[in-house]
């Protein structure tokens, strides 16, 4: 903790953010390593050497494996969230409720199933028996950020009253589920050959909306 | 190949099953090794020692590690699914399609979120990556497996005009989704502490079944 300030407050001769550049070599070096050797396998030395950094700098940055590895974790499932959820549109009077829906489920799934956030999900869920905190990172980050956002986004149809819901929550999970489950256990089990093509997408976001529609559509 | 069929051939004081006895060991013992240790750090000696057996005879049984692990792994979702579907009733006339199909979700959520399967699950997702065979057995019997047995029922409910279905398969692959996701993502990111109670296991089919019916019940 004290380390992690100090490496701030001591970097006298940090000139246009070599502290933030150290750190991102870092994190990008981690990233290949936990990937490539699990999180057991990987080691912080060999993490060091690829990044091109002392030992010392790594430990001053993230004080252990553990907190580099959530950090690492939090940003890329947070910018997969930021992605989906920040671009999505609003409804404009007179669109299409499912065609708006299909392409909101599709948009999601070909952001999340990327074969680097699919392996480090695998990562994270072959060490969640021994490491419960790196699941719950993925966890916090990932699925229920996405659901709340994805609340929002139904509660405001809901009192568009374009949908019958009886609680925002449930519905979004039932969505949210509907459009990711087949294609992330298909990535998760038969590993990246197993992640749909674009077409295979569409066609289950479309499935996934109307079955969604059938349940909860107004009317 | 010649190795497996040689240990029946030559058994020749093989009473009261003894090759079996010793395959059963054998299963048992690497189930523990490779639980423990994963995949990749289970090895076959430790597997003999554990069984009592030489390191020649797993060998003779199972010819390598990874023809081990798929049989553990079908074995035991094998068994899983035939429980979940063997048991499944038949919805009696005048029975109440709502808890019929809540209790057959509940049934399968308590059947396949076991500490054991959910360990197993985890180690292959971690291999997934490496090893896709692995995730390949686990992916054909057991989601694969469950799904077409479950599509098997929504048919014959279909058939009935209980349900109005465009297609049985989607259909349950919808109902198969909506009643696992959830728990199954919480039980493979936070670890066995993750999974789910009996009492919100229950109310989780219920709603399932609920938004199931919402928009494939007949009426």
């Amino acid at each position: 903790m004290t380390q992690d300030i100090s490496a701030n407050d001591h970097s006298g001769g940090d000139v246009g953010g070599r502290t933030a550049r150290k750190r991102g070599a870092i994190l990008e070096a981690a990233t290949i390593v936990f990937l490539r050797n699990g999180y057991l396998g990987a080691g912080m030395d060999q993490i060091a050497l690829l990044a091109d950094v002392s030992k010392q700098t790594v430990y001053k940055q993230f004080t252990s494996k553990e907190a580099l590895f959530i950090e690492i974790v939090t940003n890329l499932t947070n910018d997969a969230s930021d992605i989906v959820h920040g671009v999505a549109p609003e409804l404009a009077q007179g669109d299409d409720l499912h065609a708006y829906l299909a392409e909101y489920g599709y948009r999601q799934l070909t952001i999340v199933l990327t074969p680097r956030l699919m392996q480090l999900r695998r990562v994270v869920i072959g060490e969640a028996g021994r490491f419960p905190d790196l699941g719950k990172a993925l966890y916090e980050s990932g699925p229920k950020r996405a659901m709340a956002a994805m609340a929002a986004m139904i509660q405001r149809l809901a009192d568009r009253e374009l949908l019958r819901i009886e609680d925002a929550a449930t519905a979004a999970s039932h969505f949210n589920w509907l459009v990711m489950s087949q294609p992330l256990n298909q990535a998760m089990l038969l590993g990246d050959a197993g992640i749909p093509g674009p077409e295979a997408l569409r066609q289950h976001a479309a499935a996934a909306a109307r079955m969604f529609l059938a349940a909860y559509g107004a009317r």
